[in-house]
């Protein structure tokens, strides 16, 4: 457990405490000798460090994306507070908690994934409840599936985000289709267990939550066709119409073009899930903007919803 | 009932049958002599009707929005088929059957009151109760709620679909609030109740879905918050804050303010509304659609949608 | 009148000058003392003040929202002038000159209320007089009417704002409607008094100008519908569809849903409100931006107007 | 006068009457023997009409833009009236009434011309009043803009209209700046005269209203650009600061990009220039279609405004 | 070859040539006799065709999609020519000639396909080299290649169109990057000849250009990424990264989320491929649109570019 | 040489060298004292000044927009670098080099004019060839001309850059132009010589890049075609109709309304002259962007183009 977190650092402050480097250069100091500027990292931010003595020695035992044990004295420089290293030493990866450095699902990702595997093995279809299946005996994707976050920012944004929106989407199906006649409750499940799957890939999420390059340049709607595609094909007779059915929910759940659909929703299914999609995260983004906030009656302005959140509850909420 | 639709007349063809008047002109020949243009309706469709002999005695016995008795034969005229009225003779409104000429839910408007009551009724929050209760207790609303519809043609555009739509609304409020906290089930149901009452003065719908003058100056945003304000000023001590945000829901429950909302859903009760009302809305209209062509695997192109819809099933779909 | 304006405090500085305390909050010091930090305002601007000594004693004697006189020091702190508050001490609301902290039109608001009065007394369909009369003998409407801005920042942004901007309205409606034929003047000036009105509530402005919660919630165009359904519901016999008529023009002032009208004005009257508010508002914001830099020829850059305004003028304007 | 008119033809009648020739095709049929496809105007409307007999001498003795005698009889061809022509002749053009063809302003050119003139001479820059006189003593620039419409479809689309929307607009200014301060109302002025002038040359309108090539191709604001560039070097000493302020109104007046503005509105006289020759053009255009459907109580739905109108009055509009 | 085209079909001609049957439905006449209603195409339209007599023998004797020789005679009904079927057999597609149904390219695809692979040969890059060559070994897929059109409407859409815009923005890229630095002209050859491939699979082309279901639910950007990497698969050593910015290529061309690019190009290649491809295609349209209208100065409106189109050409251009 | 650039300027270091001053002005501090404020300016950025001492004398001798030798020190204030001035001096301008205050091409202008006039010497029209011709003996634009700007920030950005982006424009119309038939490349290449030369005077460039107030009141397009009158007025006998197609090009080259062409592009030379400008733009400026970050994978997002550039190239680029 570190002892001291970012965002409590205060000018004039010793510290003495472990970080993420996530960035490193040398510079040459109009004396002429060498000086190091670093990012330091931890899941409550990021803070600059600079080491003038022992640059090249200390530099030498450590890089980027290294966790580093630092001690220094923290000072205010251009009006904001940098850490002026003093030491500087390499930590190996066993004896940081992840934790530390990336935020996670309140949930237990290990429960989540039984209960989400019990809600697909419930599918009738018998090619499609294999396709559910041809996931979950693939242990590498598991691993990955259970610790993804949903996105860098938007919704479900750390650790086992993605298993925790996926699980919720497939217990709103559940409610939902009992509402309505005509909807092919099989598709939609396996719909809602990989519309977002690719995520896996498109985030790299061991020491911060970035893009891969795969993900910036192709997208995880795209990534998992590719995805889907590879366990069909190790499924014996799978039909090509059912196969297109699951890829068109895929390609078109960002539901509009604007959004990076290449296709509209054109079946009831697809229709459906992007709904449901977009509800579910936008619930758990703006409970979360809202709870950030809760002591003002108004949180602040977001530019992505153009708009703020009013926090008041009604007077009569516990009421009769 | 109608002996004859209008959507089944061809060239040459006799007509004995029952029509709405939605339009009269009269004309005169070249020869000097009066005749009559008119359109007439059922729920089928619209037709013209000429009347060239007695034109002046005939038409004096009857007027626009009149149901009629009509007698003559269809032909062909400028490549559309009309009809050559020889008699026609006003209709009492008690002998007509109104679903001859407008469409209707398939459900019973009783039946779909005493659900959408039952719900309405295990609201906790007294006031809200109370606000419910001042519409049920309101007999001339309470007629009109079950025969509105909900539109002129976008979705649940038929006698009785407002009621539809709105009870399945408020059973699907039931089930998707299971799935989230935090969410005050009362503001959301007395929301879902009221989203789209103002549509019962927004058209007339005793002969033809039209609007009504107040409907297309004011919409049925702007009325539902008066008629609100009308039933909440008969309720002792309804707080002031409780009214607007049940207003706020009604006034954002579009969503944006290119579908009409004067705000924008500001409030988690408002986010969700917005979206489970779309979502109702969206599945009721599409799978109309997809009825209609379903022979077809894919329906005709929706300008509204901006896309065809595909029909075909999963042939997997009662496998297993 | 106070003596020093937060615009001219300077690093090092004495100040000893009243101000309004816009946020107050505790906290402590690693040392283990308490010490509040305050936003303190006028009308030239906000500053962060410091309370290190006795902070727990002078906490207790002002809050939030109170005016207060601070004696202290300016200070750089992050490169930010902020008080050091050595003594604060609240100040009877009735000592402080509010427009120390809020503008305020240049016109005399008595004298701009008489000329509205005279130009709407000139009415003369009987039921619109009497609406405008029903509002000149509430004189809690009237009191407010006068003081509030149209504002918090775009055009007429100042307390009396809303009446000066309605006068001016009301006498461009009279220059403008004699070029054009079958313009109910009548219409268009009760529709140019009230399409504001809401803001009276919209906005609270005693200490600031901040949006209320119903006027977040409703917006003033919801709110001026059920101010104005009050005052006609106390008139006898207004017709019904004169009061759709003066509600349209409301509801549709906005000119598009892009701007949060519901309607669209559909009425010639209603057209005409449109852009001769939208002129009025838009001349003078540009008239302010354009007197803030007249002395560059060119304005800084408005994000809302994508541009930049031109200040000069030809050089013959006063030429012949 | 013409003695009939398209608009009026009915299946079977026999025509003689004038028309304009606005194409003319020659064809073979299968057995041989020569025809023509005429197509033939009035202000009206347009028809069909087809020559079968002596088609080759006949079409000798007139050409595509050429007024002719018609004598033949109107019948039905695929669902649409045609004329059968058995007679055709050409009619020198002074023997028309070119408002047969053309529908033209209510006004007088040569009143609302001295109006202009008048209004345009108390300019008080003596360089912008010369400018406005070198137009008046262009006669052919004169005679085409009494003459010219100002659109094929939109606002006064008739012979005249020009003059008509652009006086309108100059009187309407010269309101307008009487209530606020800081207007150039001779830059306001001149910029009206010109706002529209190169509509002159976009259009012909001789026969009918057609872009012309350059006027299809650069626009009436750049031609504008042209014309007064032509002016203002006739006239010695002109400030070339003031004449980019005067084309600066003119390339600027559609007030956005999207309506073909290359440049927005930058000074306070642009501004207002914009936002007064909307109205005007606006207001023109509404009242005519109002005024061609005031017997419904809403005109049909006007795709370019997206809004049908509503065309009732208030009943009280005489009263007291 | 064909002996009648629809397009020359007149009323009342006799007919007897062949045709597509492009729908086909039984009816009832109301003397209880069975009669078809047959939709009847060829390359230059299509029409409707009935038949009578003998109903139930003639229409078991084809089926939709056949290809048919139909006697009879042209007549008007509702407005509109048919035809009045007589006589109606089966023709074998071996008789028939496919471009008297289909427009084809003026080039020849052998030709085309040659000189599309010599310059894919040119390209150095190892891998991407393989990857080309691995399709032109696909015989399956060459055919297909060979015949499948660019589009059912906008550009280059008839059989041949594919090959015929590949090769030549192949030819236009090898002609750009003359004109730059720094771009990698294998990666722009590989993406100009893979970019629309999919094609081949979005549309099926044997007797009319349609989408098929896949196409239509997946579209053609994704079903690229499909057989792509079904051939990288089969390439030893694929470079993950480069096959990432191959894929990238596909993915982005269409160059923004509104016209279905789930991903904006974001590489020099990607980008200078969108604009290419671009380019290439509106030249044709634009030229095609031009040369159909050549006679007359404008073309008529085209509401896909939001304007008419001038064909007149520079006097000089052959001068000097 | 200027010895030092601002943007190697550190706290606390002495500062020896030259400036621009882009602002100054004067102030009077507490205690009575005038001093000065001043923003300097070199090509690397722009840096505040203060002068504390001598204020008045040193300020009468110099002005905003001279070069100045400044001597003094560097200084934090506020969290900013800025420079005390302890003596400042007028330069000559002729002492300074004019590529220390603004970037360049790296192409020497004259060889480009060079290479340029000979394309546009091959123009076959002999009209056009006249046009061009008389732009290459008009000193006073070739010297503007060849020194110009493209513009502030987008693309070519730097003296010459105008000139680079015409003679690469007009190289990559010559290849183009090969690829396609019924393209008049005469048209073109006049289009692509005159389409941005009105920056000539749109821009100011002699210290800074600034727009003058015609060009920003009315736009290099409009300028343009101002000039181009100018030259074709003293060209015996041109066609008008060519000169309005050589306009075209020019009013329609930014391709769309909103980007500010008053005409879409209408003609074939004018689509291709819009595209092939555009890619040329873009190519130098994407590349631009990459240069400056080819260290990390990825680019800084940039907001114009809403998206980060890849930087990584294949791996294979330099195999075989």
């Amino acid at each position: 457990m570190k002892s001291l977190f970012i965002t409590d650092i205060r000018d004039n402050q010793p510290v003495d405490s472990l970080f993420l480097v996530s960035s490193k250069n040398h510079g040459v100091t109009k004396g002429g000798s060498g000086y190091l500027t670093l990012k330091l990292k931890d899941r409550s931010g990021e803070i600059e460090g600079r080491v003038w003595d022992r640059a090249e020695d200390l530099g030498r035992t450590f890089d980027k994306n290294d966790f580093v044990h630092v001690r220094g004295q923290a000072t205010l420089y251009q009006g904001k507070v940098q850490i002026r290293v003093r030491d500087i030493a390499r930590v190996e990866e066993r004896k940081i908690a992840i934790e530390d450095y990336l935020t996670k699902s309140q949930f237990d990702p290990e429960e989540m994934a039984k209960e989400l595997m019990t809600i697909l093995r419930g599918i009738k279809i018998p090619h499609l409840r294999a396709l559910a299946e041809s996931f979950f005996v693939d242990q590498t994707f598991m691993e990955l599936f259970k610790r993804a976050p949903a996105g860098k920012s938007i919704h479900h944004a750390y650790l086992g985000g993605l298993l925790e929106h996926t699980l919720s989407l497939l217990k709103l199906i559940l409610k939902v289709v009992e509402n309505y006649q005509g909807i092919n409750v099989d598709l939609l499940l396996i719909g809602g267990f990989l519309h977002d799957i690719g995520k896996v890939y498109e985030f790299s999420f061991d020491r911060a939550v970035e893009y891969t390059d795969r993900g910036q340049l192709l997208g995880h709607l795209v990534m998992e066709v590719e995805i889907v595609n590879e366990k069909i094909k190790a499924i014996p007779d799978f039909p090509e119409e059912l196969g297109t059915l699951v890829k068109h929910m895929i390609v078109s759940h960002h539901g509009s073009y604007e959004f990076g659909s290449p296709k509209l929703p054109q079946t009831l299914e697809a229709i459906m899930l992007h709904y449901l999609d977009d509800l579910d995260g936008k619930i758990q983004s703006i409970q979360t903007l809202i709870g950030k906030e809760k002591e003002s009656r108004w949180t602040s302005y977001h530019r992505a919803y153009g708009r703020s959140f009013f926090t008041g509850r009604p007077e009569e909420e516990k009421e009769d």
